[in-house]
């Protein structure tokens, strides 16, 4: 028997599966499965991928028996549909399009209407309850699209005519071209072939068929087609099948229609069927929305028809079949369907998009049906959809005049009127105004301005930027790194094209998508649902690793640890240097020559730190808290504008040249590479001190009052074993002179953070002393790529688009390099100490992608800001589940 | 038998080796070792490490035996001394001295002159032919040197004393002190004793040796000598020996004599025997200088006596013993005698200090005297020292007065008058005046004028900061991060502590030790001997790796080549790009806002970097020249003053506002991390496009010449392969059209830097297209340790000192985590391309220890600047000598 070429499909067999991909390719594969089960699709085969490839590798010849098989396969589905390809006198038509294992742009995609010719165009027409125009449009159609993709002539000469007929009609659209305009057209397209290829538009409906299979296989081999397999690493080898299917229409009179419909509702996740249809209409008029579609169901008493009650057995057939595909499929689906002459056919059946609210509505609700198993129901959730969830946002259909666009640096939606300063955002905000802080870039002085306001927009920095980091850990919207806006303090204004935005003028953020709008755009707030709670116990069932927060105040604690956070990864002690009182006392250490001057404002410090700690202990009784050691170069303390350093100066008793000298003597070309982190505290041993003497006290004095405790206290940006080794000295003498003073014992550890590409490398060495690591991704990243992530921003959305990057690495963890250095860091530390603690507490600790590295990579816990919480234990409880499926596909 | 506590030395004979240093330390295993090969040393005996362990773990307690075996041999010294320990008469003396394996400070060290005591001080200063001064200052350094260093008497007790003493004789030195005093002294100091310890000093002599004896081993586990141990990592259960050793006395009246000699001239390395004497003397009256040493050979008439005119015999002897220590030692020897009553005894020989030039001469000599081979002669040279053959330096025993110390950043000696600015140091040299360039910092900009100065001196940055680098690759004079000076730019002066140094001033910099002195200090210039060219030959015929040069001027080429580069390993094209007229039309570049006006500026640039080329390959033609594409951020080539902004602006014809606000708007936060690299050429291929035209262009003209090029062009800053891949083929595709179009072939490789630590981790991919690789170990050091060269001077000098590090990676390649990226990459990019050329062409490339590394990780070669280029010739042939000898051991 010769080799099986084309499978065929329809009337509820097939000789395919849907496992059957490699060969039949995508399309034709879900083709065959559809009408497997009983899906009335229209009936049609596929020809494999083989049959590609060999025609490839056999300078554009088919394989043996091929045209056999072909013609086989068209009878059977002429046999389902009562009619003859190309008939004259009732014609059936078909489709080709292509249909490769992946989707793939660049390829020849589909040719409809195949089978029309001069000879059985009226008896079409007459089919199709007399619409001459429906069956000229068909044909000129037909030769347009055989004539672009397969004959090879430029598209522009076919668009050329129509335009020239509309304008000597004088209309705008192709609606309004009649039935003649369309016969003219289809002669013209004819002329235009016979003159571009010097042969006639072919009329063989077979010539026609051969012609549109052979375009397909062709342009597998096409310079896009290559290029994109070359880009996307998908192998030249795979080959591409062609699905060869009857043509079916809607509006061939009464009893047709069309319609779509998703099996729940996608907004709600509600199980009731829900879609549109039109009666005697073509999928396109549903979507062109000329005419207005009407409901699936029946509704209330003065709404339009339903199909329900317009054709109530093809409804219930569909009610069905929705049945059949939710039960098969055991997902929501989204369906197309045609009824021709009162005959359903299901057109396309995929997984329907859905909103976050949805998802999870319909996972935990199919569980209860039975349809899949919680781990099901917990792999179903898009985390990177998932944190809408947690934010306000826009009202769905609210009217946005977008005036600018940034990046989507902090989720939500914010709406309030324009600031330009710090200042003026904390005062407005007093004033009980909503305020927008908008500023070229911030730094840790505008800490205050940026808390007092609704929304952040900066016209520079990345995604890892100062305001995109403290936005997204105050769950506050932030659009960043917007170029598109200028932005003058001086005259309190910004630029957006030719717009110009004054203080006090109302904008709107939108923070998942990076959008601003002008004027109050109406929002909804989020209310989390009673199938997230369930859900959300599955998830920590299955999880193995921690969810902590990053969090530098007892509020943003307190928060976190209602999104289930499960311990503090990460307090930067600096952002709380910068509070009013504080600073000035920070400054003076900053300003001291001995180290007595030093220990004395240090002295003045103490008490507020220690303050700090006690909060958010109590906030987080009975979970870990990870405090790390001051981090910043101390130069960001200090203003750079003499207005600024002469308020300080005044303020410090010093003269203000005194302070411009210092600010300049302790400037760094690359501060990011400077005087920072542990290399402060080797440089001034006594700001540790003073630190791990706050930290202990707080301690002491909360587990005193019957809050348990857990402090880990973090020394930063360690390149060498010694630095740690030092530093855990001074932690330790400190810390056991306060647990005797304090006459109580508290359970304290000191590790460090993994963020610097030496540590990483020489982990054994500091895991020797080191009782935890904590990996800072971010600045891993930085040092990784040599990219600070402050000015990254003038190629990195380039090189993203370019593909020289698949994504920004701020965002979602380089796997391949930077994920190299951590895995090296875990093997390493873990060799010398196997219970080592390992965290995570960059930015990546939110990222979904980033958690299931982390998962894999072995660590005990990520910590992001507290509105990723969720999305965190969701992405680890996933990477159990695919290790397991892993596993499971290994044996 | 007991076991063997004891090892005897003495007349000829010995118990031990040079070869058990584990067990008699090192001073008592080469005591062993001369006594074995019969140089006379003073008889004695060793105790060793063993019982110092024993005593260690045996609460101060000795193992059966020592006492016997210390007795035996202390008669075996005695017999061969002609005289008893202590005896009343003619009384033999001990030294006793801790010696471990390695010199250990923090122990307690000698005890000398034992065995003096009231019996028979009178006896001794008669056997001293009277001298009773003599005498009593012998029996006074017992007690003192007992009393501190056994009885824990405080030192200060005894100093306040002799300070009395001193005062009540109004006289300021102990030598004017008499025998009476001394005396007197004695008297209290055993007051001293006996008040501090409630004890008399002890008057029998084997109290007081076994006193000494115990003090040296409890000092092994004394505080400073465990914190040494700890921090120099050595371990704790390796103990120390003991030697005790007859004393002998060059000042016993006239047939006795001290002295000190070189077996060679260790200045110039002339094989003549170089010493001086001082009959009737002491050792330390020879370093003392109040008498004036004599020579030991005899010179011409009316030098001083001669040990070879006074003591023929004795000299004969010396003479003798020279030639057996060259023969036994072959090497030049450091020697120490004492001719006591006309016996000569050695009391040290050691290897002898040498100049560079020397030990160039010696070693070419000791080849061919047979005394060493070739490869022995090679190891011999210290590469650190080497450099001093290539740079001038100040004449010796110059007068200098140091004002302040920096960074010795680049070696040799400058003399000149001080400018502050690049443009004055252009104009006083065009004049014709010698100057030194003073600056805070430098730039790019000041190339110019560090051009024009003899020497450099910056009050900040580090040992690889722009000042220093560039003066190395000019092989010029700097002095570096001399944070002493306080440099006024207005004022057109500098302060150094009280001095002030003003414009025009003639000051001296020594760049091989980091010293600024005032005035003109006389310098001398260098000069190659026949040996140094003998020496290299077997050099060049050791080494296996392949030494390179960092050039950017024909001129520097040349000078390279003649020190031996095998061609170029980077050429640095931005340093082109800053001459007189060039650097307008790069500003213009900058400036355009579209591709075409780019172009344009980009132009007029084309021919001056054609010419540029072409003088390089011409200068190193038949060698390989590696090319590096534009690496530094474009606002390096803005000026950042508004005067400066205003002249350039008028040069462009545009408004200065304009030029400040692009400087402004392309300043990064840490450029290091910015838009620099092939990050610029993947933004604005343009200029990779007119670089690769000007190599290609240059190519092709040279080799029509008949001249052979080999261009090799190098990408910089790679992070992903994509990076690589895009610009190989805008290179490839430059190359192929000005090849067609000069209708010549030439062979060029397309490469990359490897500087990003990401780079290393994936190099198999991005070995996958590039011809070479070329570690930039500058940059791969700032990433991985997350330093910034330019600001790590603020803390790198204080981890140098406490330990952190090793020493300044920046100067050395931190082997253990730079080096893992090193190897890493080597590994992956030879895993998919086993023959890809890999060199380095960092600061490293000419670093002694770096480069032995690089050997050992298979680098192909290394490159460094012109006058580091014989260093790294030499230190790679030592690196395969290494490995030679380490293949040896192993087996």
């Amino acid at each position: 028997m010769a080799e099986k070429h084309v499978y065929s499909f329809g009337a509820g067999k097939a000789d395919g599966t849907s496992k059957m991909k490699d060969l039949l390719g995508g399309k034709g594969a879900n083709l065959a499965e559809m009408s497997r089960i009983r899906i009335p699709v229209p009936p049609g085969f596929t020809i494999t991928t083989e049959v590609c490839n060999y025609y490839s590798s056999h300078n554009s010849k088919y394989p043996a028996g091929l045209t056999g098989q072909v013609n086989t396969a068209l009878k059977k589905a002429e046999t389902i549909m009562g009619a003859k390809f190309a008939d004259k006198t009732d014609p059936l038509l078909f489709s080709v399009r292509s249909g490769a294992k992946f989707s793939m742009p660049g390829m020849m995609d589909t040719v409809l209407n195949l089978g029309l010719n001069d000879r059985n165009i009226k008896a079409f027409a007459m089919a199709a309850g007399g619409d001459e125009r429906f069956a000229w449009d068909c044909y000129r159609r037909l030769i347009q699209m055989y004539g672009d993709v397969v004959l090879e002539v430029e598209k522009e000469a076919f668009d050329h005519i129509i335009e020239t007929a509309k304008k000597k009609r004088k209309v705008k659209n192709d609606l309004d071209l009649t039935a003649a305009d369309w016969k003219e057209i289809v002669k013209l397209f004819k002329a235009i072939i016979r003159t571009k290829t010097g042969k006639a538009f072919p009329q063989d409906p077979q010539k026609q068929l051969w012609g549109a299979l052979g375009a397909v296989f062709s342009s597998w081999n096409n310079e896009r087609a290559i290029t994109y397999r070359n880009l996307n690493n998908i192998p030249h080898d795979l080959g591409t099948a062609v699905n060869v299917q009857a043509m079916v229409y809607g509006n061939l009179g009464e009893g047709s229609a069309t319609g779509v419909a998703f099996t729940r509702d996608a907004a709600t996740g509600e199980k009731v069927f829900y879609g549109e249809w039109l009666p005697n209409a073509q999928g396109e008029d549903v979507v062109a929305g000329i005419r207005t579609p009407m409901p699936l169901r029946k509704g209330k008493k003065g709404s339009l028809p339903s199909l329900q009650e317009q054709m109530p057995k093809i409804y219930k057939q569909l009610d069905d079949i929705r049945h059949k595909l939710e039960a098969h499929y055991k997902d929501i689906q989204d369906i197309e369907f045609t009824i021709q002459n009162n005959r359903l056919w299901m057109l396309q059946t995929r997984t329907g998009k859905r909103t976050s609210q949805a998802a999870v509505r319909i996972a935990v609700e199919m569980v209860k049906e039975g349809l899949i198993d919680k781990e099901e129901a917990v792999r179903r959730i898009d985390p990177d959809q998932f944190e809408q969830l947690f934010h306000p946002s826009f009202e769905t259909g609210a009217v946005r005049k977008v005036i600018a666009k940034g990046l989507p640096a902090s989720p939500g939606a914010a709406v309030g009127q324009v600031v330009f300063s710090a200042a003026d955002a904390e005062k407005w905000a007093a004033d009980g105004k909503t305020i927008i802080l908008v500023r070229i870039e911030t730094s840790p002085e505008d800490i205050g301005g940026m808390d007092a306001a609704k929304g952040i927009l900066t016209a520079r920095g990345g995604m890892t930027s100062h305001a995109a980091v403290v936005a997204r850990g105050m769950g506050k919207c932030c659009v960043a790194g917007c170029d598109e806006i200028e932005v003058d303090y001086k005259k309190k204004l910004f630029k957006a094209g030719k717009k110009m935005i004054k203080q006090g003028t109302w904008i709107s953020l939108d923070g998942s998508i990076g959008e601003v709008m002008e004027g109050k755009v109406p929002t909804q707030d989020p209310e989390l649902s009673k199938e997230y709670y369930v859900l959300m116990k599955w998830v920590d069932k299955i999880r193995t690793m921690k969810v902590r927060t990053n969090a530098d105040t007892p509020e943003d604690s307190r928060v976190a640890r209602e999104f289930g956070a499960e311990g503090i990864g990460l307090t930067r002690t600096e952002h709380m240097f910068f509070e009013a009182e504080r600073i000035t006392a920070v400054r003076e250490m900053i300003l001291a020559t001995t180290e007595k001057d030093r220990r004395k404002a240090l002295k003045k410090l103490l008490p507020m730190q220690r303050k700090d700690f006690e909060g958010i202990f109590k906030a987080m009784d009975g979970l870990p808290v990870t405090i790390r050691l001051l981090d910043p170069p101390l130069h960001e303390f200090l203003p750079h504008e003499e207005d600024a350093q002469k308020v300080i100066a005044k303020e410090l008793g010093v003269k203000p040249a005194e302070i411009k000298r210092l600010t300049e003597s302790l400037s760094e070309f690359n501060p990011m590479l400077g005087h920072r982190g542990c290399r402060l505290a080797i440089t001034y041993p006594e700001i540790c001190e003073m630190q791990a003497q706050a930290i202990m006290e707080a301690a002491c004095n909360m587990q005193k009052k019957g809050i348990k405790v857990f402090p880990e206290i973090m020394v930063p940006l360690i390149g060498t074993e010694h630095e740690f080794n030092i530093l855990k000295v001074v932690i330790d003498r400190v810390a056991q002179q306060v647990i005797e003073k304090k006459g109580i014992k508290v359970k304290y550890m000191v590790g460090t953070m993994i963020e610097i590409p030496r540590a990483c490398l020489v982990a054994d060495k500091v895991a020797q002393q080191a009782e935890f690591f904590s990996y800072g991704t971010n600045d891993l990243t930085q040092m990784a790529y040599g990219y600070s992530r402050d000015d990254s921003g003038r190629f990195l959305a380039d090189y993203v688009e370019n593909g020289i990057l698949a994504g920004d690495p701020f965002q979602s963890l380089d796997q391949e390099g930077v994920g190299q250095l951590v895995e090296t860091g875990v093997r390493l530390g873990r060799s010398v100490n196997p219970k080592l603690k390992i965290g995570v507490c960059g930015e990546h600790g939110g990222d979904p992608a980033s958690v299931g590295f982390f998962h894999n990579a072995g660590l005990d816990y990520v910590s992001c800001s507290p509105y990723r919480v969720p999305i965190a234990r969701l992405a680890a409880a996933q990477a159990v589940l695919e290790e397991k499926q892993a596993s499971w596909r290994d044996k």
